[in-house]
């Protein structure tokens, strides 16, 4: 599986878990600017007990031009609408290609069948790497690669997360036992590691904690809600 | 483009070239066993007067498994047929997807919407990842994938070499000014970088060269020909 340490990819650990798979898992150091989701990579995959824990380093000059590998400052206080409207400077070229593309390599050279990924389309369906669409070509492509499906031994991509929101996330998380407090999924946290409360996926969280009457129980400078 | 420094992809190169192209080049090491064909990608880079060459450097453990990053023999004196009739141990887990997702992500970077690949499947089909139906996928998954084909802007994924057979490839590279003396095919090459003539890509690579009534200028320790 793929796992930022963020909310959506450690919900699906743990899924993924819940569903009786042993865990593999790749984190990718592909130029951003902090390291805080690939600490809390670590941790969740300490916790969650996962056979194996991979950080596989990519060469950054192949992922220019995104907010997150620092080409242009982090959008803040957006609101959904504004959200929805464009692709967002976090956009990173043709990221999940390249972690799926990878995971379906080393999924075929440990035996397994099965790559799960935490993308979600219904609460901001900004990315064009997350959307239903995406992952439907990704299975049809990855059908026809390797040796494994052209020997009848196909590798399923799993997206359990793609149609939920984030508030439903969040309750299927905590039915089986994530600790979001090890969480990370602000894009500019500060030099402490604190998340920021105004980037997008800072105000998606908290929007989803509040929807479930909850406080996140991530550590936060400021905490900024949506109206 | 994709550059391996074998025969294909260099021709693969002269040919988008000669449509126009500017010619960024991406080579990789993922584990194989020698470096006699980036010693020919640099080679052929510095030829051919291209913009931009860049040497990746992959995780080898996501390749493991193939005769070509050492896990087992490269096959040797196999007639065609025997070729035709399975997928060789040379076969290398996912990974033309690898290197297309990581050329999809590097054009978006640069601003380029035109991919060009060496794969060919007419002389020789048994690497999954070489078939057309293979590249109309991934064509179909980046149409979906990044943000410049969300826009209007899609990337086309050329392999002009798809339907050629390999006496058919070496013609086109020698009218365009190929010195297939400086490119390097075979899987198995001795400690000084001569080719071994045995594998199955030396005598696809030889039995081109006959078809078109020459020597293969490349350098061999033994010349094996299909009977």
């Amino acid at each position: 599986m793929l796992l930022s340490g963020g909310l959506d990819s450690t919900t699906t650990l743990y899924i993924a878990r819940d569903k009786g798979f042993r865990i593999h898992a790749l984190s990718f150091l592909y130029g951003q600017q902090h390291f805080s989701e690939l600490e809390s990579a670590a941790l969740t995959a300490g916790d969650a007990g996962i056979e194996n824990h991979i950080r596989v380093q990519l060469d950054p000059g192949l992922f220019k031009g995104s907010a997150l590998t620092g080409s242009e400052p982090v959008p803040e206080n957006r609101t959904l609408k504004e959200m929805a409207g464009e692709i967002p400077p976090t956009y990173v070229p043709a990221r999940n290609t390249v972690f799926l593309a990878m995971a379906l390599a080393y999924a075929e050279v440990i035996g397994s069948h099965d790559i799960f990924i935490g993308v979600n389309a219904l609460d901001y369906s900004g990315y064009p790497d997350c959307r239903p669409e995406y992952i439907g070509a990704f299975q049809k492509l990855a059908d026809l690669a390797t040796r494994d499906a052209v020997e009848g031994k196909p590798t399923r991509i799993h997206a359990p997360l793609l149609h939920m929101t984030k508030a439903e996330i969040i309750r299927e998380g905590l039915k089986l036992g994530v600790d979001y407090s090890k969480t990370h999924s602000c894009y500019n946290p500060d030099s402490s590691g604190r998340a920021c409360g105004r980037c997008d996926a800072c105000r998606l969280r908290l929007k989803g904690f509040r929807e479930n009457g909850m406080e996140d129980p991530a550590s936060y400078s400021f905490r900024g809600y949506q109206g």
